[in-house]
């Protein structure tokens, strides 16, 4: 058997983890500073919590865990001979991997509302699983960064949002960041005026389309989904519009004014807060059919599709029985963040560096007498490693090489004997002959 | 619906959150500093990864992933209309969720073997899933934690855990803990003088139960393991001798005798280095097969069952075809040393403080004249929230409350006119009119 990931996961090496660190670090640290809450939630949720949340297309991408021992008890007499996979799949599995963080935070809302202070404000850091086909940069496995208020509809907390994602990008040293705002409001008012309410859904995920297949792709798309040739135009004329005065000239009378008054406020505000990132873009929709507000998303000109999004959903814990809690939320995409930080170059150097100090073996007395030393600079906070076995010095040599460690101390019998050894700057070459005292002096 | 985890799972609040990440922390913190390097796989392998690793009963708790799509398809001729849960297993699911770390480990170091640099030190903190019986303190998603060095036989390795153990423990305010030590060279050397090779690892799994079943239930374990009653009681006799020279004494001659030059060893150096909790316990066993020297578990006197536990295995990745590659490592049981620290009442009380301040919103004016002053602060590193809705002052009060907020900045309309507000401290419930340019030089 070749060990292998199963299709479309990976492993994380320790290079790529304290990248990765990083990235969810400063994500972290921000939100708490705007005094977010962290949550997490079990990897598995219920089928029931899940099913019917994503549409046709999500379903079938959930990862369905086999109920444990005889699964096959559960199956009613005559379905299992002639049964066909769709129908079983209740029978025999009760449990899913999450697909999202957002149904499971909506599920925890409503399970736990008695202990929580609303409005609440949570993150969350974790995997989800998507049974993708997997492709360049889309995963089976991947994490999710999310951060929502709920219980609040103030405009308020959009605005925290925008700062937020400012505040993130720029402290991940990220450029040419452009975070689109539009709201749904907007594209109701617009499907108002041109009659087509009950075919909102299918514009929405037309419009969602754009950054992959264009305009003629939407405008294909469109057609497709039985939308008159006059009315596209129209769609797609408005789309282009940047100005929202002209706007809302355009859809007086339609449930489109609220919106604008809601994207005006917050360019105002985001204006004084000098977020110098928000834009206004009509042409913006977001798939996902909760969203009822204001919708975000973040793109890099460096760097195709979203690397964070979100937006306001009016009743996203009614789907658990829980109405009327309006929330907000947004997504960052640690794993583009992380392809675009490291197509651009940004990470940090010093993400690379390994442990101070190395220590080489030279046999069993010398080993002891330097581990000695490597307990004292460790209890100082330094990191140090004593080499494990008394091999080759050319092979301890490449090991401290790779790991990446910025000095090397030499200590053989003569070197215990003379109280003094070689300290060895890997960096510069540079190589001083020191005592223990030297070097706790100089490291601490 | 009835809004729930789906049993044996559970969330974790904002309050549990940043208990565990102050365990994670610690241990992460420790590690770094020994030069360990962090890791992730996935949490699904192929099935044919971790079945046959955890014997019979290991191998039922394992959670198997339905195949994607029409997972029946792949399911032979006749095998379906009177096919058995156990074999149909295989034809349906091809993916399983992890149920340690320790065999993906094996798995990525086989994997990845001509990208590592050895010996690889690397520790990972990832959640694992058993469809085990849920009962108090046991879950079927936890997290482990675990560190392992692979590629040195040396046992300043073992030395090494020893230290991280001690620190990771004594930094996490953990008082009442005792290493035990024991090898399984020595258990060999005693199957070996008693004539029980061929029941080794039955015997290794009575003594095992030994903290849950207590010595007579050993007894029971092993004779119904059918070993003679003459051996029991040597067995259950050597397990209580506490001195190494004793045991050398009865045990000369036998492989034993290695194993006690290694404790010996690596006792007189843990001694040397001032680790005080680290003890000789020859009752020691560990359930798993594939330890093959020093074995190591820590227990508290404040509860029951070990919190950490490990030891060495010198051909773990000979499982995935990669020969005479020994390693040794230890877990910590983060759930456990959660229980432990709660009920000690040990976790350190900043953990449950709340932002620094709250500004309580009395309008949308006063709103957004305290929201560039919550910027000011958060631009310092402060944690600072605005209330997000004009709301009752009672209501705001009480959130702050919640949250554990240090203090409330109050400015309505005549604050602003006037540039001076009240700062209350809600621990001490003092008050205090200042300006903003006092607010930020107090608290920054």
């Amino acid at each position: 058997m070749k060990p292998a990931t199963p299709k479309g996961t990976r492993d994380i090496s320790p290079a790529e983890m304290v990248k990765r660190n990083f990235i969810f670090d400063t994500c972290s640290n921000a939100f708490q500073k705007y005094g977010y809450l962290q949550i997490e939630t079990p990897a598995m949720e219920n089928r029931d919590i899940l099913s019917g949340k994503y549409g046709d297309e999500g379903d079938k991408l959930i990862f369905n865990i086999l109920n444990s021992g005889d699964f096959l008890s559960k199956v009613p007499g005559e379905s299992l001979g002639n049964a066909a996979s769709k129908n079983l799949v209740k029978h025999i599995s009760e449990k899913a991997l999450r697909y999202d963080l957002t149904v499971p935070f909506a599920r925890y809302v409503v399970q736990h509302q008695n202990d929580i202070t609303f409005p609440f404000k949570r993150y969350q850091i974790q995997p989800v699983w998507r049974a993708d086909r997997p492709q360049k940069g889309r995963y089976r496995e991947f994490c999710q960064c999310d951060i929502d208020v709920i219980g609040s509809g103030s405009l308020l907390n959009e605005l925290e949002l925008l700062q937020i994602i400012e505040e993130v990008l720029s402290k991940l040293g990220l450029e040419g960041i452009s975070i689109g705002i539009n709201n749904r409001k907007i594209l109701s008012g617009l499907a108002e005026k041109l009659g087509l309410e009950a075919q909102f859904e299918d514009m929405v995920i037309a419009l969602d389309k754009m950054d992959k297949i264009g305009i003629e792709g939407v405008e294909k798309e469109l057609v497709s989904r039985s939308i008159h040739k006059d009315s596209i135009d129209s769609i797609l004329a408005y789309t282009k519009i940047t100005d929202l005065k002209q706007l809302r000239s355009h859809l007086k009378g339609t449930a489109a004014e609220e919106g604008i008054d809601e994207l005006e406020f917050i360019l105002g505000q985001a204006h004084e807060l000098k977020l110098k990132n928000v834009k206004f873009d009509a042409s913006l929709a977001r798939g996902l059919d909760y969203y009822t507000g204001v919708i975000i998303e973040v793109k890099s000109d460096k760097f195709p599709g979203s690397i964070c999004a979100g937006g306001r959903y009016d009743d996203l814990t009614g789907l658990f029985g829980m109405k009327g809690l309006s929330g907000v939320g947004v997504s960052f995409g640690a794993d583009r963040i992380f392809d675009l930080l490291e197509q651009e170059n940004l990470f940090p150097e010093e993400l690379s560096k390994g442990p101070t100090v190395l220590f080489v073996n030279f046999g069993e007395a010398e080993a002891l007498y330097s581990l000695k030393l490597v307990s004292q600079l460790r209890e100082d906070g330094i990191s140090a490693e004593l080499y494990p076995d008394p091999v080759k010095l050319k092979k301890q040599m490449s090991y401290a090489n790779d790991r990446g460690v910025t000095y090397v101390a030499l200590i053989g019998s003569d070197e215990i004997t003379s109280g003094k050894f070689v300290l060895k700057n890997m960096e510069t070459g540079e190589q001083a002959a020191i005592t223990p005292e030297d070097l706790l002096s100089t490291l601490s």
